[in-house]
């Protein structure tokens, strides 16, 4: 479901005036990659990297311009699938970092999964891009893991009073922008209205596989965030 | 955008319990393919035909099990797209006329574009399984044009009134049900509660490429459409 709704955010996202101003794209979705977040945390022996090195490769042979993945924790992986791949893969957690730090933040907050959050690929980022990491307690962690899992992928409306509380509780903590690490919150992104204060990764993504392919992007989502005011 | 909404049909219609369970696809997504409708009413010289083969052809390479179009009008070229890859092609028009008359309809109403109306393929299918297509009048097509690219197109919101309007001029002339012969359509059920009457044409697509790929359909998604009562 993620790499549908990527494949519609880079539709929306790219300056088309007709069908041919649209990128070309391969799409491989292969559902027997191994879980990222098991293997990462330990808890499954099977690795992912094998079959994403493979399906890259068969990108490459096809001459793509870039290649884009749209899973954040596969980022964990980005040094291997690059070099294993032989061609530029789009790191979308560095490209979010750069745009903060180009923007002159200097602490961001992050909502994600458990194991995103474990993995500490977005705290590795953002602290190389000089800035802070500023992470929920295990308590207002429980609520994002909440909203992802008991809310967005379980098919139920979404308590926007938690995802409030969750954002006020990374506020608090001095964050002045907050980056949305996992699909299930970009879809929450999609469906309601946030305010400012928040940058989505998934269009981060997509920003960058446009530019990259050499095209522009629509005017509308120049501006991937506006901090806290 | 079809291509996006066609590959979240396919996630959601698919019955799984976790991700291994879900299809493996290859997309190509060529915007440089011509216009499919401007060349099927000779506006235009340019046929979309090689290079939808081409790519068909390099599906075959990779082993698919079956290649479906999220393009209705591309349906038009059926048979050549399928002699040229070699390999199943799915008749999503077909297949749906086959379902409407499984289940014993007579009379099928068509909501789609100027182009697809013209183009005769759905009349052909529908008339070949044995049952009466009900088309628009001259006006009513109109605002079915209207709906597609005024307001869904547009990103507008859609004017259920004209809707039920459309509805309600192919009940009056016997349809039993109305084919939604165009994804923008899709796209309207997806955001509005249609009610019984609806048979949408991606949703067969969907289910048909599901079924050859020898997975099952998500309960939720057995019954593609009720008649009207």
């Amino acid at each position: 479901m993620a790499t549908a709704y990527f494949m519609e955010l880079l539709v929306k996202m790219t300056k088309a005036e007709c069908d041919q101003d649209h990128l070309e794209m391969i799409i491989y979705n292969s559902p027997k990659i191994p879980d990222r977040t098991a293997y990462i945390l330990g808890k499954s022996p099977d690795s992912p990297l094998p079959e994403i090195i493979s399906l890259g490769q068969r990108l490459r042979q096809q001459n793509v311009s870039c290649i884009a993945i749209p899973c954040i924790t596969a980022h964990y992986f980005h040094h291997e699938i690059q070099d294993g791949i032989g061609l530029p893969v789009i790191h979308a957690i560095r490209d979010t970092a750069e745009i903060l730090h180009h923007a002159g933040m200097q602490r961001v907050g992050i909502m994600a999964t458990d194991g995103t959050i474990e993995s500490g690929i977005f705290q590795r980022e953002i602290e190389q891009a000089g800035m802070q990491a500023v992470l929920p307690d295990k308590q207002t962690q429980a609520m994002v893991m909440h909203l992802i899992y008991d809310e967005v992928k379980a098919g139920k409306p979404v308590d926007m009073e938690i995802f409030a509380q969750v954002k006020d509780h990374l506020k608090a903590q001095g964050a002045q922008v907050i980056v949305l690490g996992c699909t299930e919150l970009s879809v929450i992104k999609k469906d309601h209205e946030l305010g400012d204060g928040f940058i989505d990764a998934m269009e981060v993504l997509s920003r960058s596989a446009i530019l990259a392919c050499g095209k522009e992007v629509n005017p509308e989502y120049e501006e991937l965030f506006h901090p806290f005011s």
